[in-house]
């Protein structure tokens, strides 16, 4: 990788999330020199990616190009590449293009899905915990109708209209709720041979609430939201296996071939880095999130488990989390250069929210808590001003406001058919062992 | 294929090109049961799939699903699926999900990339006849700048900034003159580490002029916009091989890994269906579409060879002459239905146009030609109208508004990288036999 030696230190930053994203945004560069790595040359707003699998925004809706967000930011370099391992010795990160060395190591590779180990259902079943996912789900959806069509055998369209979405926290709940939106307005329009009615919707969730992670509200009237939308909700229920067919749980089981799996995500691993004692494959930081088994190694987001008497298990895999240790990092790395003393990361909890439909949303703050039309509005502005830009923000909501007023959705395509044989993009996504 | 029989003539649509499409649009489905068929279940507006391989468009805004467009329609039934021969003694459509029967067949399965025999230049350079090569080119393009950063080896950088595009027709002057634009005023800004600058346009066109089927002054002009934008013109020029890293013509070499073929398209064939004496692999009908060669078979736009005496080889391969066709042919069987006399195929000539980039455009109507500003805004206007529906307009029009007042473009996603080694979607477009 010939990226010239400039007289500063250098930082190299793994990963384009939230975490990577914010740091890189936030760093001084007349300070250090930065090297941005990640595998996509772009960043995606992973908490909008569910209405991309629903037909809802388009890709470029919730990406943005890397090279045009740090536009004009000097001594800044990108390149698009997988990390393959990390040599703490020597200072350098080994990619497909070549090692670089490193002064500061920023890790921010995220989290991806978590299978529990039951190799079954990541055989099968649909997960959506990246761009590429979220499209193969969307076309896994739509070719479930169009196959439907073309079988007499009513088991086998039952099985393909059964959608079996496990998992009962924002994602699995965000999922629902757009599913039963496109149920409601939308298929029924597409697909006048078929009889949408018998299309089911099911959420099974292993605790004993949905939106376990928020507030008793917010529990409660996602709960009714989604009862009200005609999703069955099946709380205390765990998935035992699942053949591609059949659904086994402790309590019911589901004939489907549209299994979508929302029920857990796991840190990223990088060959090369040592979780320091973590029980769960995070990487075990300290106040300042320098990793414990390693010099100039920080990680940040996800992958981070910075344990405090608050979080005894380190914070919790958010978005938000992840965005302040990107933007927190980066100001003790600026505090540094200029003398100063560095902090310890302080969490500011602005809330949490989840849509589940047309004027449905639940909001939590730090104070209170509400639901219904206004915490909807609520999720719109808030999710529309975190977008990067205003271009972005621009199609976003002429996007929503046509859905809004014509109950239609955004275009239905399959552009890469789904092989239920060959469940290609996952393969590639979770079992290989460098994953930026 | 299970689709009831009804109590009316069935006609069976193969393909939803412009053709197709405006056929459907056009039948009246009191009089005839409607199935259509095509393998991607959207129709794609290909005038504009140069802005999606050129990052200035996103595919919904170019595509529009099937089943929205026909929303309502009776007695219509789309499947979404491959046919893989037509056996005209039985009068039945084989495809991948079953064998269809057909009281009438029209065939619009369009055209595909020419590569006229040369293996080489069909293995090495990249096609943009449909909406996936449009997705794998634009991933070519921002792939070799990315290439480029990682090689020190200067004559490695100059292959992959060195663009080279075959054929000097509107899909080649439209992608030459949207890759000056990149060119001035994006990538210079995305890759700071590189010498933009180094970056060459060549269009190499066989005749002695581009736009050879336009009028003098759209050649003429349009050579001109190129020029002033910077792009190479190779006039005479024919390309004889390419080995993935040099061009070879009659004339100059280039070295280039970034070779785009747009120098010639044939007609798509089907398994069963007789040419009646084309020389051209175009299927031979008379003044009401029928296929010579067969009885109850129609065959309209780009597949079709309706000779004339002002058009002895046919007419030309363009959407205006295939969406003219398709509601012609569904008039005529109106007519029929109703007892009443059908007509012969007459082209309306309503112009032709081609945009070079900002401000330039050339217009050719049937009693005059004229260029440059007003031009482009002709362009914009009527190709604006021309998509499908209101939101796609909106959606367009946005994006466009962006770019001019901005001097950028959409996202640069790369979102299925493409592989030098294994040009896999060219491959599953041209070489499989069958291809609705």
């Amino acid at each position: 990788m010939n990226i010239p030696r400039v007289d500063l230190p250098r930082i190299v930053v793994v990963g384009c999330g939230f975490a990577g994203l914010k740091f890189v945004q936030t760093i001084n560069s007349k300070q250090y020199q930065i090297v941005l790595l990640d595998k996509n040359n772009y960043h995606t707003f992973q908490p909008l990616m569910y209405q991309v699998a629903t037909s809802g925004l388009e890709p470029d809706s919730i990406t943005y190009p890397i090279r045009k967000i740090f536009k004009g930011k000097k001594r800044f370099h990108f390149r698009k590449t997988s990390v393959e391992r990390i040599d703490t010795e020597k200072k350098q990160v080994h990619t497909t293009i070549g090692p670089i060395e490193y002064d500061h190591l920023v890790v921010a590779v995220g989290a991806t899905n978590n299978f529990f180990g039951n190799q079954d259902v990541e055989k099968y079943a649909v997960p959506m915990k990246s761009l590429l996912e979220s499209l193969q789900l969307r076309s896994m959806i739509l070719q479930n109708f169009e196959e439907a069509l073309n079988t007499s055998d009513i088991e086998e369209q039952n099985r393909l209209m059964n959608f079996v979405i496990v998992g009962g926290g924002a994602t699995g709940v965000e999922l629902a709720g757009a599913l039963a939106e496109l149920k409601a307005h939308v298929l029924p329009n597409d697909y006048p041979d078929l009889d949408i009615r018998r299309m089911e919707i099911h959420l099974v969730e292993g605790a004993d609430s949905v939106l376990a992670a928020m507030s008793d509200l917010a529990s409660k009237k996602s709960y009714d939201f989604l009862k009200k939308s005609g999703v069955n909700i099946w709380l205390n229920t765990r998935v035992e296996s699942y053949d591609g067919e059949t659904v086994i749980t402790n309590k019911e089981n589901f004939a489907s071939k549209a299994v979508i799996w929302t029920a857990g995500v796991k840190a990223r691993t990088l060959p090369g880095l040592e979780t320091g004692g973590s029980k769960n494959g995070r990487i075990l930081v300290d106040d300042r999130a320098k990793a414990l088994a390693h010099e100039d190694v920080y990680v940040i987001g996800d992958m981070a488990e910075m344990r405090s008497d608050e979080n005894p298990r380190g914070h919790a895999m958010l978005a938000s989390v992840a965005g302040q240790q990107g933007k927190w990092l980066a100001s003790n790395f600026n505090a540094l250069a200029r003398g100063k003393e560095t902090k310890a990361f302080v969490y500011k909890d602005k809330g949490t929210m989840a849509t589940i439909g047309r004027n449905k949303a639940v909001v939590d703050l730090k104070k209170f808590s509400f639901s219904g039309y206004f915490a909807w509005l609520t999720w719109m502005f808030v999710h529309l001003m975190l977008l990067v830009d205003f271009r972005n923000r621009l199609i976003v909501f002429t996007n929503w406001a046509w859905r809004y007023i014509k109950y239609d959705r955004g275009s239905r395509l399959i552009i890469r058919e789904f092989k239920r044989s060959e469940p290609n993009i996952k393969q590639t996504e979770t079992t290989k062992k460098s994953s930026v």
